[in-house]
Parts: structure tokens; sequence; C-alpha cells
């Protein structure tokens, strides 16, 4: 698998609006871009330090996955996303390696990405997403 | 604060020797350094993605934050790390913000690094690291 960076970080909070000011004012960062992603049932704010963006997600309905989250974990990081050159090999590769799979192929994420997202039971607990960015 | 990218991801896990092999073999990283800090009671291995390394976290004492974090929240992200030219600035900074530091004063951390923690509750959840390598 050809991994280039980690693309960004996702990240449950409660609320946006009283997380943001203190990524923009404590960290220094830019909120760039607030975006509703409505089949995830998630408001996203997103900010880029370095090579990395961090994505905060606000859940707009408690059945949604970050509601579910928030309510079973509280506020933290939620996903981890690693940027990859070939997201339909890397999946069949990793698939044949033995891991679960959420997404068994692409579908569409925020900022017009391809991803995919492979099981915290087969990954040492962290939620990996891969994600390419075929616009490039 | 002038942070300039996400230095690491900690990532607390059970076993180095288990999943060592998913980060190589499956994600295509090179674990690069096994190295143990006594004071934090932990074994780490590190992979570099882009500009990020990845820190995997083994307790060796549960007594120890990582035995204490993996018994109360299972594998998974335990913390992230951001490079920050000027850490002593950055944390006066940080405290006069109203943030609850958990390091006042910047200690070495693995690979030499200068750092400090921010604690959770005052950061959304997310056990936050500014870091600085003074000898660049």
């Amino acid at each position: 698998m050809n991994l280039t960076h980690i693309e960004h970080i996702g990240i449950a909070v409660k609320n946006l609006e009283e997380s943001i000011p203190y990524y923009e004012k404590v960290l220094g960062l830019k909120c760039y871009s607030v975006e509703e992603v409505k089949d995830q049932k998630v408001k996203t704010a997103f900010f880029k330090v370095g090579q990395t963006k961090i994505e905060l997600l606000e859940s707009t309905d408690p059945e949604g996955p970050i509601g579910k989250f928030l309510e079973k974990k509280g506020e933290g990081v939620h996903h981890i996303a690693f940027a990859v050159n070939g997201l339909e090999e890397a999946l069949s590769e990793t698939e044949a390696k033995g891991i679960q799979l959420i997404d068994k192929t692409p579908r569409k994420g925020a900022e017009g990405l391809s991803i995919a997202f492979l099981h915290p039971k087969s990954t040492f607990g962290v939620l990996t997403e891969l994600c390419e960015d075929k616009n490039v």
C-alpha cells in the first residue's frame, strides 16, 4: 500500500461553535470551511496544519455515527485518515490480508475525496480511513 | 502559537509485537525504532508517514498512564502531538488563555524532543502534546 501522508484526523465534538475558537484562538489554526455532510449526519469544520487537516465533527442526529460515538465515548479522536495512491487496489490488498473493511468499495466523503473505512476491530482500535483525491 | 505540522499521533496498543505487523504489512509503513521510555512506563514503536510519525505505545506497568488508559478505554488513539516553534512561549500563551496544562514547563520526551501536554478537559477531549525539536 502506498500511503503518502495523514490526510486528516477526525475529532468528535459536541458543538462546533464552542470548539472552533479553541482551535483558532489557542492553537492558532484557521477554520477554512464548515460543511454539512447530510448522509453522515454531521457538520464538519476544517483546519489545516502542515500536510494534515483537522476535521471537527458535530453530530446532527443522535442516531448517526458521531452521535453514537459521543454517547458512548465522549468527545475525542474519532478516526485517522491516510492519503493513499490507488484506493481500490489498497482495499483489495487489505481485505486479502484479513482486515475487515467497513466499505468494500470507495464512496464519496467530505471535500469530494474517495474514501473507505477499515474496521477498528482489525486495526488495533483505531477507526482508519483510506482516502484518495481523484481530482488532482 | 506557531504550529508547523502534526509531529506524531500516539496510539495505545496492548502488544507491540502483535500490532507492528499490521502497520508494516498492511499499511506498508516501516518501523524504524523501538524505544523504552522508562519514566512513562511504556515501550514505543515509531513509523513515519509524510511529516508525521505514528507512535505505538505499549504499557510496561498497569499503573502507568498507558496501562490506565488501556484499562479504561481499550486500544486506540491516545494523544496528538503538534510541532511548535517556541514551546515555552506557546505554553505561557496557552495558560494565559485559560487552558489547563499538565506540564507547566517542557520536559524530555521520546526521540529527545522537548514536550508538554495540555489537559483534555480544556481541549475538547483530545489529549494534546506540544513539542519542539531543539536539536535542529
